[in-house]
């Protein structure tokens, strides 16, 4: 057979990576993030709980197969019945893994539709953290971008395997689940091991730094993983977590005719080194209290200052975003910014004061604009033998 | 100064990459095609010609530097005055090269506007050849993604390195210039050395198999550099080329549901080697007048019979196309497809009438719907002390 993977000799160790798909939480949280990544909503349109359970187990075979470097079905793309569609579109062959993670995760829409009719027998299992997101002052959300009952998310070394992943995951799922919205991330712009540096956002300034790591075990416990007695009806979300997904755009042409003083002042940190303005290196805890000519050194409206842990009930997120660049807005700049990703135990203490806190006092919100919006719950991991939410629907 | 690639070493050779700006033809035609790019094409806003000479000695500067892996400007992302505008984004500080090369072309509009109006004095130095496309059957052409006076190609093996090179250009070009629409391209799909290995495009397909190489310099005298004698009014476009970009949008999903027998039959080739259906291996020349149970085995209407050279006056171009993902349609289907790039020596005949036979014949038309056209004459190389353009403007 002609499979991925046999054809070419792996380019780089990045592209030869793979990782199991199996374990005790989904792939591709504490995974160390891969450089581009392709993320699909899909809406589902069966009302069949049959069908959507087996397109669940449908989907944990095509992932596990892809994930392993493999084409998304048995067969192939390329050795099948000359009349028959194959069951792997192509543009993967000769491509290794890629270190390719599939995740998935479960709207709100899923447990009941927009009248609150329980769609599938769910509603009495839907977590309580697991409502549409409120609107958030800076919010201007594109419906076309924003929701969704199913997401899977796509990260891979390789643009081209991750948009083959959701491909093919889209292609298995006709008839039973629609695209939504679809984004794809560039460069990653988080760091979730101690072993990546940390890249830049489209500010132009180092992204993730006080990120939480996957060598926090600690702290994913209390801050991003749902422990077992988070949500008496949800006991089936227990290692999984929470994915708040929001693409945000930047007015990159406006921030580029900004001092660079202001720039700084306007993050906290400064542009080159990452290091807080109140001095140190990059990882240098910032001293909020260090007094400058007028006021602190680092601004009470700064956007270190507006997330930092200590100023948000010492909240952490687990962060996963891409930078994007969609061609072009109405007015001509660039219709870019950063796909934010993050996973967290509960948005309700995680995600939202957070964010309503950045929306009143962040001096970076003039320069954002939030075009996308979703919440899902991602199931723990799967175990062998099990397809992806088998918890929830099993 | 904290420059560009100054902080991390080079990821991998190609990263490390760099390729000279300067030279008898631009780089990034018969360069290796680098696996991503950023297309922009600029609207000029100037009356004053100037000004657009400022502005291309200005963008020749920052080109050449940002391909050395430098910043856009002298004074870079960090180190300038607190109280002024960077002059570079910084998003690729401690980012290589990456092979990044930046190649520039005019469109119609530059010589004349929409009325016929001469719009810089340059107007009888217009090419012959560089006038609007006709419309084709198949285009279903948005005019936000097509024409512009100026483009500006970015290649690299890093994305963020190509988008950084777009958005400082764009961002030189502030009121000179506004972007009009621009293209992000994720997997090159055409092969332009012979040392490159054929990639393939959404259809799943080996892509370029037969392109022209930058090995074959007899043929890119016949058939990509505009001679010296080719066009009496158009004397500077002499050592350059033609490029026409189309954004072809592939109807993904329809397409996976074809029979594998079906999909092979309308490109002529198989899925799995790319060998012609009348045998061999990828690079045997297809046998049109092989017989099969119904006819030839490689039908009439198969891409690869529509646009073989043999039947196309022996016309050949220098392809450099690449994979685009572009979120969802409107149906919910992926809005993907081939940025298709390619140079060539006239319009009149090196595209015209094969796209033209390709929209009355190929089979393949039914799966494709052109979504954005331009056509732009690309100046020879920029010599050492000379700008972009200067053969025309200077």
């Amino acid at each position: 057979m002609l499979g991925r993977a046999t054809e070419d000799a792996a380019a780089s160790p990045a592209a030869a990576l793979t990782y199991p798909f199996r374990g005790d939480h989904q792939a591709g949280i504490v995974t160390p993030a891969q450089e581009r990544l392709h993320f699909a909503a899909f809406d589902v349109t069966t009302k069949s709980r049959g069908r959507l359970v087996a397109l669940l187990k449908a989907w944990t075979d095509a992932a596990e197969r892809m994930t392993r470097g493999l084409s998304a079905g048995e067969i192939g793309p390329v050795e099948g019945a000359v009349n028959l569609p194959p069951d792997d579109t192509g543009e993967a062959i000769g491509l290794p893994a890629g270190g390719l993670t599939i995740t998935f995760g479960f709207g709100p829409g899923l447990f009941r539709d927009a009248h609150g009719k329980d769609r599938f027998g769910l509603a009495d299992r839907q977590p309580e953290a697991l409502r549409e997101l409120p609107h958030f002052p800076g919010d201007n959300l594109d419906p076309a971008r924003s929701g969704g009952d199913l997401c899977v998310q796509a990260c891979a070394e390789d643009p081209q395997v991750a948009v083959h992943a959701i491909r093919n995951l889209a292609r298995i799922g006709f008839g039973t689940v629609a695209v939504r919205w679809s984004q794809l991330g560039f460069g990653r712009t988080s760091t979730t091991s101690t072993d990546q540096s940390t890249p830049r956002n489209l500010f132009g300034f180092k992204d993730g730094t006080a990120n939480l790591k996957a060598q926090e075990t600690a702290a994913l416990d209390s801050h991003v993983w749902v422990g077992t007695g988070d949500d008496a009806r949800a006991g089936w979300l227990a290692g999984g977590s929470y994915l708040v997904a929001r693409r945000i755009n930047m007015t990159i042409e406006v921030w580029d005719r900004q001092p660079l003083g202001d720039q700084e002042g306007f993050i906290g940190r400064t542009k080159g080194t990452g290091a807080p303005l109140s001095g140190g290196d990059e990882f240098t805890e910032p001293d909020f209290h260090l007094p400058g000519a007028d006021g602190p050194v680092i601004s009470r409206d700064s956007h270190v200052s507006a997330v930092h842990p200590a100023h948000n009930d010492g909240v952490r997120m687990l962060r996963r975003g891409y930078n994007f660049v969609d061609g072009t807005d109405a007015l001509g700049g660039l219709n870019a910014g950063l796909f934010f990703l993050a996973y967290l135990r509960d948005p309700r203490t995680h995600f939202i004061p957070v964010q309503l806190r950045m929306a009143r006092i962040d001096a970076l919100m003039e320069y954002l604009k939030v075009t996308g919006s979703a919440l899902f719950a991602v199931p723990p991991g799967v175990r062998p033998g099990e397809y992806v939410g088998q918890s929830l629907l099993g």
